[in-house]
């Protein structure tokens, strides 16, 4: 990729923001080498990309105020970053903006068992978190995919959910509290390891916030007793509004298990030649996960069963032993990489309430016919997040432009139904330009108040979540004096 | 109670402003009347009294629009009302102020069974949400002990809690979506039937701003399937601490009961002879509520029995009945009926973290001996949500004085262990005074900015949350132009 040549002001600025930013942070955490800031051009979204002016990698809440004053004060955006692994655009750059990692901030600060929580720097990874406290049977129970690679800071960014959120909930139903940077410097805490605050909680605000209110340095994170064991039982069916229609039972019964898992023949069988988790050949399979004791877990697969069964499953399969298990979420977990094998895929990411989800399949498939592209369908079922995988070519011309009408049509779908644009990857630049599709004037109106008073000058991850037509109106607005 | 006789300014602007509310509401929907504006002077905290200038009862979200156009273009101050029942002063009325109450408000406008919510209008009461879906084997989770009279748009104002949070959460954990009037009459719809929401998420910080950010019209509520059955176990220690380290052990060890309720000795006393529920005779009773299938609610109960011998328990007995567990939850419900049989009492509302219950409640005890007033301690202890009931005598000089500055101390004591001053009954007037024991000032600041600019002109519910410093600073600022 050629970069154009920054003009004569561009690269003064650049020198005298990169100069101060060294004067409050280590030499180390300052990249600004052209060819060294291209390690953050992009996040998971890769067909997305440009160089940022600079990146900085503070260690601490203090060094992360001193930056945020210097880009305030210099009137310089700021692209607050986890670990990249964002699908959406979240941590996309733009060519005048410095990139805030949170990498280097991975400490444990606080671990209180009695008071089940835990308190991370926010570069933390979501499964080192678990890994701080399970030797002492304890876990955190959000699991994004990318749960290996992903900071904290990015989930509480995202409100990010997984596999799992059926019972245990998404992000914003673990985090009790977290240290926020506003863009002028000044510290706040919000939360705490308390029930309830006093006042206005901004908590909520924050949580799916994906950057544009501050930065969040440090979290305070719920955490949960392990459970002392979990069962799987894959169900087969031929048909998809069937399956939709046994994962609707499921729930409305009141059995709560942590996931319900739903892969379409495509998935299925793409995922099946991957993998070889031993998948039925079926139309539309489920996994359904319960927990406990062995008592418990025999009675809750019991009731599931008897649903099932009163809907003709082609196969019912409980899982009989920890490596089976194990082999039938291999498979699940390898479903991505396996549509991968197939060619390129954009993974989309949308809610629907549960009801809705047999007639929402068949409208997909219509659609697919109709764009002429294949999609498969992977979600969490039980709390009706979707996640389509559009499969198209990326060396053909047009093909990828025709990939994001239709994934903006499904995505209008999900609306349509009583829905939402986002589960768990965010807006970001992704569906920023769908957002009137949820929200009218006045909704969006009374975003952007919050939005006005905590950055003003509008440089806190600059045109995302928002249409740009909204950014670019309110950027004109003077940033805020010091 | 003598009242002052008011100007003529104010009586020519009540007039008017009475006028212009007869003109977008039926003439039996406005109260004007003094001896009839006596029935809005207070709520549940009688100790606080001010008959409001009017009261207005809309039927629906659009009158509720007229109401708020009106007064936000006369300047005149809003408090919204639900039921009535705050113990706060949530919906305590200024002299100058119209109370907009929501009693009239009360269809149930949606019942998704599928998709387990219900949309109701605000003003319906709590108990009648599970009401309208028991039928149907539903409930909704939230029990505050007003649940009979308290409206879901006071809930949702103060964060409602109850005693069966511990397994369920609170209102924000149960509430999917509002429709909000915002004070100059503008609509917006906040949240949904779906998991998560697009751009930034005012829901959770609607939830608990006790009527700070505008009128909650309608709301939709998360429902759940009822389980199969429940049953309380009653153990009895000698000592607070040694029941304290139990709630904590059991809280630690995973088990999630529905209820973990305490009692010191004063209330046991108290309401034994006033409920006859059968209590022993100790210094601290634990009620413990599973729920669940028999073979589950045996399983967890074996687990509890198990923790609670370790500690040496007087009692330790397992309701044999449907009866017998009416009768011990009968007697926990009449505890602030049994204490108001012993004196005046002021009952607070403060949370810590569980691990602190021991020193938190030694800590009381000397401060009890210190004031020279008594206190009976019955909470949600599972949750850490404390509900010290102060004893004092309303006809002694000085004793409410008294009274409340031992109040203000326990809840700095809940702050500084790591708590908060409010668990559900929210600061309304009661605590304002004390919110910077909890927010510093960048963390109350945040707070108004977002105050600030959902009521610029500081019209809605005057007076309460923050302190009385903060509200007259701001309330300088001119009312936004229309």
């Amino acid at each position: 990729m050629e970069m154009p040549t920054p003009s004569l002001t561009i690269l003064a600025k650049k020198a005298r923001v990169v100069a101060r930013l060294m004067d409050v942070l280590p030499a180390d955490a300052v990249i600004h080498e052209v060819e060294e800031t291209r390690a953050y051009e992009c996040d998971a979204l890769t067909a997305y990309k440009c160089p940022p002016l600079a990146a900085v990698l503070p260690s601490s809440t203090v060094e992360v105020s001193a930056v945020l004053k210097i880009c305030h004060q210099e009137g310089v955006p700021v692209v607050p970053r986890g670990s990249g692994t964002s699908l959406a655009g979240g941590a996309l750059p733009t060519a005048d903006s410095v990139i805030l990692g949170v990498a280097r901030m991975n400490d444990v600060l606080e671990t209180a068992y009695d008071d089940r929580y835990i308190r991370v720097q926010s570069g933390r990874t979501n499964l080192s978190v678990t890994g701080a406290v399970e030797e002492d049977d304890f876990f955190y129970a959000p699991d994004p995919s990318s749960q290996l690679a992903c900071a904290i800071a990015g989930n509480v960014g995202m409100n990010s959910g997984g596999a799992h959120c059926l019972k245990y909930g998404v992000t914003t139903n673990n985090l009790l509290g977290v240290t926020l940077v506003q863009m002028d410097g000044t510290v706040v805490q919000l939360g705490g390891a308390h029930l309830d605050a006093a006042g206005l909680d901004l908590l909520g605000v924050v949580c799916g916030s994906e950057g544009q209110l501050g930065v969040v340095t440090e979290a305070t994170l719920r955490i949960l007793r392990k459970p002392e064991g979990a069962r799987p039982v894959l169900i087969g069916f031929n048909d998809n509004e069937v399956a939709g229609a046994c994962v609707a039972e499921i729930i409305k019964a009141g059995v709560l298990p942590v996931a319900i898992e739903f892969m379409d023949r495509l998935c299925i069988e793409s995922t099946e030649k991957f993998a070889k988790a031993g998948y039925p050949d079926c139309n539309a399979l489920l996994i359904v996960e319960v927990e406990g004791s062995d008592a418990e877990i025999d009675e809750q697969l019991g009731k599931i069963a008897a649903i099932a069964r009163k809907y003709d499953p082609v196969e019912l399969r409980e899982s009989k032993s920890a490596s089976e298990s194990a082999k039938i979420w291999l498979g699940r977990k390898s479903a991505f990489g396996a549509m991968g094998q197939i060619g390129d895929y954009m993974c989309l990411d949308g809610t629907i309430p549960v009801s809705s989800l047999p007639f929402v399949l068949k409208r997909i498939g219509e659609m697919s016919e109709d764009y002429g592209l294949q999609v498969g369908n992977v979600f969490h079922a039980g709390d009706g997040n979707m996640h389509p995988l559009i499969l198209f070519n990326a060396n053909k011309p047009g093909d990828l432009e025709l990939c994001e009408a239709f994934g903006a049509d499904i995505l209008r779908l999900c609306v349509e139904v009583g829905g939402c644009l986002t589960g768990e990857h965010g807006v970001g630049i992704e569906k920023r330009d769908l957002m009137f599709a949820q929200f009218d004037a006045q909704d969006m109106e009374a975003q952007l108040w919050v939005k006005d008073v905590f950055d003003p000058g509008w440089l806190l991850n600059p045109a995302k979540v928002f249409p740009l037509s909204v950014t670019q109106s309110r950027r004109d607005q003077p940033v805020a004096a010091e």
